[in-house]
């Protein structure tokens, strides 16, 4: 069966940042499972998923986050809400742990792996990039959530990505300060609400030829 | 018919980062036009699309960013290769064209877009993520290219993101410099070499549990 590329499309302009969810919609388990892949399996620079994504079910914890993001309803009232965490700097022991996967997955040793180690190491870990490396953990983090907000519009399941949150004060409540993670944004996934007004505008997008330019 | 999830999940085994396209392969003009979508669809903060995808198709320009991407050979390789660009900084104008553009497409007037107009500005252009803007541009740019990259795989296109090229160099071989936009990365496509080796190596994510923490 091939892949039903006109229905993509629709389901593209069927997603809208959700700003009501209905709080009585869970997701299923067998759909959250999907969307969990579609965050494990994204592409990120090297392959080193430098994030966590925190999946924040806890009503009190939710609470507190919503004072800290603009009041936002979506926070307390979808289904799943997903924290997106990534590394404050890589080290060392962070590719190690990566390499180490490596080797086990597919059989092979650490040593015939120190080549693309010490690549990794001379970039992000010392080299000129490594002062910028939470900014790029973080750009890695948002393949991410456009991987999961991609996969949950083709499920007809809605979401909300907030970058509108105090990321310091996320990094208090979930008891992220001693750890090597920090805050970026999060996502609401669940289902909107029949009263959510939102839906029904029309959603703006400049036309292609100003945001795609051909170089022949 | 419902969005087959089994068949999605193994689109997203089955991409990997190209390292050697067919450069016999080009893309039917039918099947660029869905991708051209999943870059135009892309969500982003505030909607404000703060980016410019230039598809480099001229052989000498492609030589030319070759020398500065690490000689990786996808860059003349691959049938559309993508730049991605994003603003350097956030303006008041850029805004005001955004505003314009809902004003019109959704036929209201630019007077009762005004609230959302002062609130972008109070953030990005005038506000205290002002300073950051271009690394909150690119970061926006990723959840595009992850959605060109997750668009391709479910149509067995084949990509590859590449972060290692010298943005400057770009810049000035695409004659960026003097313009709002700056390269922040590319993305090859086209069909995979019989002959690229890394196909069929095991794709290596952490386990779910490493990666994704449920906070109940």
């Amino acid at each position: 069966m091939d892949f039903n590329t006109d229905r993509f499309i629709n389901d593209l302009n069927w997603r809208y940042a959700t700003k009501m969810f209905d709080s009585t919609k869970k997701l299923a388990q067998k759909d959250w499972l999907v969307l969990e892949e579609s965050l494990r399996l994204s592409p990120s620079s090297y392959g080193l998923q430098p994030w966590k994504f925190l999946v924040v079910q806890n009503k009190d914890l939710r609470a507190k986050l919503k004072e800290v993001s603009w009041n936002q309803s979506q926070v307390v009232d979808c289904s799943h809400y997903v924290v997106f965490t990534t590394l404050k700097k890589v080290t060392k022991e962070n590719v190690d742990e990566f390499i180490a996967d490596i080797a086990k997955q597919r059989g092979a040793t650490v040593e015939s792996l120190q080549g693309y180690r010490n690549a990794i190491i001379g970039d992000i870990v010392e080299g000129p990039r490594s002062e910028v490396a939470q900014a790029w953990a973080q750009r890695q983090s948002y393949i991410a959530m456009g991987n999961l907000m991609n996969a949950a519009a083709q499920m007809r399941i809605d979401t909300c990505p907030l970058e509108g949150l105090d990321p310091s004060a996320y990094d208090k409540i979930l008891n992220l300060e001693n750890t090597e993670y920090a805050t970026v944004a999060a996502v609401a996934v669940g289902y909107r609400h029949v009263d959510d007004k939102y839906k029904d505008i029309k959603k703006v997008r400049f036309a292609k030829d100003r945001v795609i330019q051909f170089i022949n």
